[in-house]
């Protein structure tokens, strides 16, 4: 029955299926970290001597010198992580090694480690969404008053500046930072002393771990804390939301690359050539960013579904917590880095901007407004207006702005020539000043913020 | 081509497809909320006159009462809750209806909208769980001292309480509560104003409705305003993890409500009969609400997808964001109530579950622990020597309690009577008494702490 | 503690939580007529005697007239539409009404009802299907010569035809229509007399009612029959991947629409303007189509995580199958029926397609092809030398066909003055003529195809 | 602002985004198997002579060789496979290896070999499946008489044996293989010779690619088929609906495994011990089948958001199909191992099992039925009677069948002394003997055309 790579029968299965040392190696730093702060408190609370603490501290020294030298050696048998470095641990150091182990449990251990490295991923994302915002913001100050399309529907609306649609980006990082922030100080308490699930007899303090650690304090709920992976769903909603927004600008990079638009030419860095047709130059980078955000939020979708329903405390489904969320943190990071290249590097058309914010009679709502403001008309009838000067500027064939004053006058007698004032899109964008508006003042202002927030010099 | 219920072709398509009114009428109060506010601040800024401004709040005083009384009519053709709003409006008080929507869009007007209907459900939502932790709170703080059998992989491993175990939900609802707030706080910035998409021309007072309607800001970039959705997306991920918590305990409750369990009985109100075996009392609830999990994560799912990609501005795309989060606040809500009443009116078996405690060796930790702490023998070997007395016990079929001290001496000579001590269930528990532990007394001070901390006298 | 909505405590909530009547109403007609087939099998099987099967099919006739002309009435109370209709039953008809629930259970009924409303489901959404698929091979075969460019990236690569394009979306839909067809056979065995779980006791024929019932066969295992959700989810499944390749046809649409491609004009009657800006013609049906496509995803992943882990035999979570189904299927309808007539109505610039394909040296593999073919040089070589070809073109801001013989000389002597010949993008789409390939000949032969496949006159 | 890993800025960050040689090279065989049909058909309509074909197809033997030796060579800067096999050819042939690449591009080319590994890992599963349902009915086979508590709700409902249990999921593992089956059968078209997009000027022969890679036909439009992942999805699809329905057996054999239950004891090779609870026996391998579950769901997920809204034909997002399909295929495999050793070799407490069976009134159906059947009493008043008579027993503390006759009587006067023969477990299982139901001879039939279906002796 036992075919092909499982000739070995059940064992076989078993030693594979249950084996995350594969994956979970990646955790040997926080693995060390967290065991050298357990025996430390060990030894202070007089639970192991402090010869043997001593002893186990130099054998996880020596254990740190060999992993970042050779890598950590990935033996199916000792299963995951935590063995790996007990059993070298042992022979390292002899039956002492065995004292490590008091007072905690793999459960807590994990949860520990885990922890640790989800911190530490955070603290590294958040620097590069830092380098993302900078990014942003240095170009929103260059284009300013660079005039382009706003578009809705993705059809040509009202004139905005550039840097306004960039800074809509710094805006979106923004809360992506907020929310990584957030996520971080809710998992910053730590579980190890939770032991398998009910906490130790043993009479350790659990204050002198977590500050050793960094954490805040220690968890509250021994059973809660071995059972809970929320700071794993937290990080992987936070990874999702970061991932959407990004893939919102990679598709606006790969639509303004293509060549019936050609607003943005593409850093050679980040693009690529066709096997077949030599003259392509591909946003590939900006396709994979997109592209990223569905297996992010896949990852999201995995831990969610392996934690449905899972009785207290420890279940060994939660062994596959792990690899969706080191997916998503690799699949991010990457993500991360290429768009700051790509924001920081792209080739802005401000010609070709500039001339497609004339089409589509863009500044129909400066019409509108006029209307409004200067002729008194309630908007919903200056709304109509509007929409018949338009429907005359599209049958003769011109800008709303090549009408001619009597054409205006046919369609409203109130519309004297101080409208024409009104249709240009230098005069639409300046026009919109109100705070958080497009108006090259306005986006000054809200970059100058910006960088001091950024710290930029 | 087109049949049935499409007979009238492209068109009729178009109606049902589009019609947004079917389920946004439910914002019909932020929606009357945030128009006063800005007609309000329109007048204050002589963008109106004061006596326009009069006669539209007017008019808004009576819509409210219409729809208090009659609820909102559901015309398709008016396709939104916005447009239904200013539709009657104009009815009521003619043309000067129309200069509500100066200085204003249909983008930023359903943004802020949402947002008041969000934060409305976080507000409402963060009152349902406090109730929900109290009941956990009351019930753990009764059953401080009541053992239970503490399940890792849902196999018997150490004894702990069931009080312990009822704090282990007060925790998770803790982070869930923690996670709508600062979902609250990232989304409480106002987008009124922002306009279709670049902001206004008009000369707006955006402070103004954004103090008004309880923000603590406007937001800084129109283009963001209009197309952002994280606000909704924050509050599914936080509705999410809060569900599959709920799921965890509902999963607990069915497994323990079981024959062979018998840990609890299910209030009756909460349970129904079978329309085929009338003995039956199933746990319906506890599954409903295990069930729900599944659709508020398909909601959070829903919604991702829908924004994945999507170039700035507003798309229509977007008005696929109200049905799952109306779906997924109206599950929740369900989900909190119900485990609301089945946490504080579940009919726990305490004598079952002290019996249960005393199987499977569940005390075998405490022998390992008793070896180490009293014999200074390495975890490791402890672990080996426990091992050995429980395969012994099994051979016996005798509880680990009941094995002669010589059989524990025949295993490791330096076991000696004291050892019996920690060997029964109530040793056991008392023993974890480090912080987070599952002992009475540190239950009871984790449970005086969270009655503070809820304001329960 | 239990205030709003559920001032009623526990027994409100139940009643709200516990009702499934709201949603399950809709499978009415599946009811009655599941439970007409019952009932005459009852009474061929003696079970009941054929007076009282007469009256209790009488009382059904009766239910469905009033169900037609009034609709189903909502009592919470009765639960679901199995009580529902019973209930009224009874009213109707007596004590001889509690005859009918012999030998069935809830449990079968409603997967038998489910399933048959899958099944019509299947059916209407499959001639919808159809239609669509007449929609585009109609419109392929009118553009089998209209020339547009072809992308990849979403960028300009080769010349293909409108009609290509149009096919590549006829094969899309072909499998999903296959998708269905291969859902339907899967789903198509009759549970009704599983009972509850186990079968019934009672003397019953099942290939009687799978036979009225329009199945193949009854299932062969009654505690699969009552547990078993997998044809719901075989249609999510299959409604998801028709909804992405209608995701993907609208994203086309979007961008097709948007001034600086503007290859389409959207169906007037598929289209809507703004509120703020009178000029826009917004493809709202396009971009509904496309988050739609999120939604329905969405609903698959809710009854996935719903069915994940649920034991033997029925539990109540499965009552959360119905609302993503119905949710996916009226939106895939209103979908399908959307994107036929976007197709249909489609006012195509054949012109801007034109001169988009002209642009980006799109005939550049031709050049290689004509390399490899004319001059014998392997393909990797001929693709270095094109390379050269376009970078000198792209310096002389010319098209490749619009290069000098001697240009073309002085980047490789191989080449004369017939290339000339393989340059222009008719020769480049006439010369695709392999099977599959997008020359207007091989496009005629697949639509000529696929009219006789559909039917089409 | 490039630290860390991509201090090498841009470059180095498209470098490793943009290689899928990492995971890709698992595609070689199917790479080089494509690529020997390519260039003999190139050969055959002399494209390319029978002499570079000889070479070409002597370096792609040495290739062979050369990776089943040695493994696939991981060089980004070759970004992958098939850069890595022509680079590799290049070396090996020189100059002439350039015309492998002629009439196919990288488009058609991974789609061809994606393809055929999901083909091949289909039918690789297949058999693993066809493996696990021999495992099920063998132990259905011995267990066809074996008495258990079937369950609703996880309440005991009616008894059952534990081979109709069994054979539950050979039903649900038949639906599996028929998914797997109809998926190969929409897969099972060649892309080959679509080239980029538009197909080929080359006069290749499709139909002899398709037939030498045992495709049933070329695909009939080239745009589709190098923008079409619909066979990666029906893969993902199935291999989801497979894994909830593992998902629910190891949901089952987790909960029987637990103490309470105790209606299994899992084989050894697939279970743990605890690093701290010598005594835990733990159902690792189950409840890893279970999460595997959630995480192939979010594969699906994954791609499904990938592909969302992509237009034609070929973007790079894409490229991310692969490592959701590899890790879905990867856990899947296991999981259905795991699986099918649990079924092996899972010990049945029958003793256990026929003791929970008598628990619960699960015989009250049965009296219900008797009353019908014997009493002519109509279904719903028998429930009202069978009520009567389980809240008496329950009173009483007894078993119905323990109930004195007089009680029965006390309760409806037409209960007789025979109807003490009902209520035993084994006329209850033996009873439902109508098609598909739990009676023993009916479980034996089912077994004996199951075995004969599987070809088991």
């Amino acid at each position: 029955m036992w075919g092909g790579r499982f000739a070995g029968g059940p064992s076989a299965i078993m030693r594979e299926i249950n084996a995350s040392i594969p994956f979970d190696r990646r955790l040997w730093q926080q693995d060390l970290e967290a065991s050298r702060a357990h025996v430390a408190m060990l030894a202070a609370c007089d639970i192991v001597s402090d010869d043997d603490a001593d002893t186990i501290l130099g054998g996880l020294d020596t254990i740190e010198r060999e992993y970042e030298r050779d890598g950590v050696p990935e033996d199916w048998d000792l299963e995951d992580i935590h063995m790996t470095v007990e059993a070298r641990l042992a022979e390292l150091v002899g039956p002492v090694a065995g004292r490590l182990h008091t007072a905690r449990s793999r459960n807590d251990q994990v949860a520990t480690d885990f922890r640790l490295w989800v911190r530490d991923t955070i603290d590294t994302l958040s620097e590069a969404l830092h380098d993302l915002q900078c990014a942003l913001v240095s170009r929103a100050g260059d284009h300013a008053d660079t005039i382009m399309p706003g578009f809705t529907h993705l059809q040509t609306a009202q004139p905005v500046t550039l840097g306004h649609h960039l800074m809509a980006y710094y805006e979106m990082i923004g809360r992506d930072v907020d929310r990584f922030r957030t996520a971080r100080e809710r998992l910053n308490d730590c579980p190890l002393g939770s032991a398998a699930l009910a906490g130790t007899g043993f009479a350790i303090d659990r204050e002198m771990t977590a500050q050793a650690l960094g954490f805040d304090a220690p968890t509250a709920n021994s059973l809660d804390a071995v059972s809970d992976r929320d700071f794993a769903l937290d990080f992987l909603s936070a990874a999702s939301q970061c991932a959407l927004h990004l893939s919102r600008l990679a598709e606006e990079f790969v639509i303004w690359a293509s060549q019936p638009f050609s607003f943005v030419r593409m850093p050679d860095a980040l693009s690529t050539g066709s096997s077949i047709m030599p003259q392509k130059k591909n946003p590939d980078a900006a396709e994979l960013v997109r592209g990223h955000a569905g297996r992010i939020v896949g990852c999201l979708v995995a831990l969610m579904m392996t934690m449905k329903g899972l009785p207290l405390a420890y279940s060994k489904d939660m062994q596959d917590d792990k690899p969706p969320v080191f997916e998503a943190a690799d699949l991010l990071a990457l993500s991360v880095a290429a768009m700051t290249g790509m924001v920081a590097d792209a080739d802005f058309k401000v010609k070709r901007m500039r001339e497609a914010a004339e089409l589509g009679f863009a500044t129909a709502t400066d019409l509108a407004d006029w209307l409004v403001r200067e002729a008194g008309i309630p908007f919903r009838e200056a709304h109509h207006i509007t929409g018949a000067a338009v429907k005359l500027a599209e049958t003769k064939g011109v800008a709303l702005s090549e009408l001619a004053l009597e054409d205006f006058q046919g369609v409203d007698a109130r519309i004297d020539s101080s409208v024409y004032e009104a249709l240009t899109v230098e005069e639409s964008v300046a026009a919109r000043a109100s705070y958080g508006g497009t108006a090259p003042d306005e986006v000054r202002d809200r970059v100058n913020e910006a960088r001091n927030r950024l710290g930029m010099t």
